[in-house]
């Protein structure tokens, strides 16, 4: 049904590896460089021009590297500059700009809207419409949820960059905002709706406008008293450790 | 202006009443059947196929309908295996993954993300940006605003799925946020930024984080001292008792 | 890289200044108007017709007008009806409906959603995703974060279409709701994720839900006792006042 090579581009100056498949009406530009076996759907820009193409008769676009085996759903764009790693999984129209550095088993859900210049580490999930700003950074495992922000600017407008920074295995909880150039720890829990304006330490559980630690997360429980955080040992699906929890499982 | 038949692609294997029109750059996929009168607006994906397509051989799209007299705005994407009721409408870039089973007279705004495998009642308004996860359940004249959210998680990440279910009429403010297998009876009003993490019953009057009963909404007065809830006595637009309510006033 | 005329469509009835380029599909609808030196992305939809379009066999398009030395970016749509002033630039896949006025030099972010028949003043800058209402009406250097939100109705449904009026210099913070017909003064700063309902005079710093008055933000200092606000004295990126900043500092 799809990959009929209907009004596809691919620029003469992109290299493709083995089994990639490119959707209709999709562009691949100048310098971009594909994995093997990854799948572009259509409708996608994939090594997007920056802002200086427009303006500057010499603009050369930067090399553009998306690792082996990524699923890139249909509408998304790719600028110029970035770099992804391995198995990397979008939902549709998402937005990645200039100078990303995204690492393995990443996913990112529809509307996600990377402003460029971040650093994003392994096996992190990105949910729906997650806004992430420049110069902000991710640790591995961690997940935000819908309509969550990173920004970078506390008090707006500012010529300031540095942005939130946030530990490995952390949860980010949906329309939370964190802001500045703050440093949130491992294995941290931010509820939903929270704003955070300052530095938190590991294992915190945090919630309100400004965030408070309420408690710390390895206290929480579920209704059955089982012990909620750190979450990786009742969470592994596409995470490192699925297979071992398989094994062990007997499946 | 519309409907020129450019780059159009619609499978042998869908089936369209009479007098749909398709716009350009969009593409029906197999197995959808599209009632009369139906307008799919430029570069929309119907019928999209789910995630097994691109690994499955043996993949078979599907079934997806769309009733009588819809509007779907460019750039939306319907995914195989939805069922849409009569007079449905949509804004642009619209994203309704798989399993999802809508009714009659229902809209969903610009942006509006239906995650799969989620019912949602009659006469139903979503604003733009409405996110709703799988397995959650609106009423019918349900109304929610942009950027409110239902979620199916409260103490992520897990491998739950029972998300919310909203009774009828209940409206949902702007960056409401409803989390986990709660229940929220008929005639409920959630404010904009609350966060609901229990259940409530019918004329509940929901605020802050997290969200608490203010008061019945029916004790609510407009500036006037009209009382505002139930609001059917107040709203007819596209409802089922607009035409009664016209007749009543004599236009 | 782009600008090669793939499934371009141009109505005749649309005037081009010099030196437009229009994108790979994208398409300039009847009675559109575009200034010089303006640059239109791929798969834009410009001068989109309204609802009555797709009844009314006597339709014809108001125009549209999108004034010089403009950049639009791929996805946007803008309708019929709608002018924009000089130096307007979008990110990717803009929304902007039917009567919206724009004035000079403002931006409006990836997955901006303009619900129509509002007022822009000059040098606004919108962030990603945010969704102004009908009527609603923003004066000058305004600027919005993301995922904040202008609504017109207080207790939904109803059919008011009164929004907020915003002043010259108000900055509004990410995930702020202001809803309902109020009026919010020059020189004001509302905080992240604050919930506006009242109306507020020049120089309030607003918090919480619902927003109070916390402090007249010019009592509001930086780490290093630097007054923030007005903060014209601190910030002059692509304002009027740039230039002359530029002359002061030597650069």
């Amino acid at each position: 049904m799809k990959f009929n090579g209907r009004n596809v581009h691919i620029s003469k100056k992109a290299r493709l590896g083995e089994n990639v498949r490119i959707g209709d009406n999709t562009v691949i530009h100048d310098n971009v460089h594909i994995g093997a076996n990854t799948t572009i759907c259509d409708n996608c820009e994939i090594g997007e021009p920056t802002a200086d193409y427009y303006s500057d008769p010499a603009y050369r676009n930067a090399p553009t590297v998306i690792g082996a085996d990524a699923l890139i759903r249909s509408g998304s764009i790719i600028y110029a500059g970035v770099t992804i790693g391995q198995r990397f999984e979008t939902g549709h129209r998402v937005t990645i700009r200039e100078a990303c550095l995204i690492g393995d088993n990443c996913s990112i859900g529809t509307h996600g809207d990377l402003q460029g210049q971040l650093t994003i580490g392994h096996n992190c999930r990105l949910h729906s419409s997650v806004h992430l700003c420049r110069e902000s950074k991710l640790g591995d495992q961690v997940f935000m949820y819908p309509f969550s922000v990173l920004l970078n600017d506390r008090y707006p407008p500012s010529t300031e960059v540095a942005g939130p920074e946030i530990g490995d295995f952390t949860q980010i909880g949906a329309h939370a905002v964190v802001v500045g150039q703050v440093s949130i720890g491992n294995h941290c829990l931010i509820a939903a709706n929270a704003t955070v304006t300052s530095d938190f330490d590991d294992h915190s559980f945090l919630l309100g406008s400004p965030a408070k630690r309420r408690s710390d997360v390895r206290e929480l429980r579920s209704e059955d008293g089982i012990q909620l955080y750190p979450w990786k040992q009742r969470f592994s699906r596409n995470m490192p450790w699925e297979d071992a929890d398989k094994d062990r499982s007997g499946c």
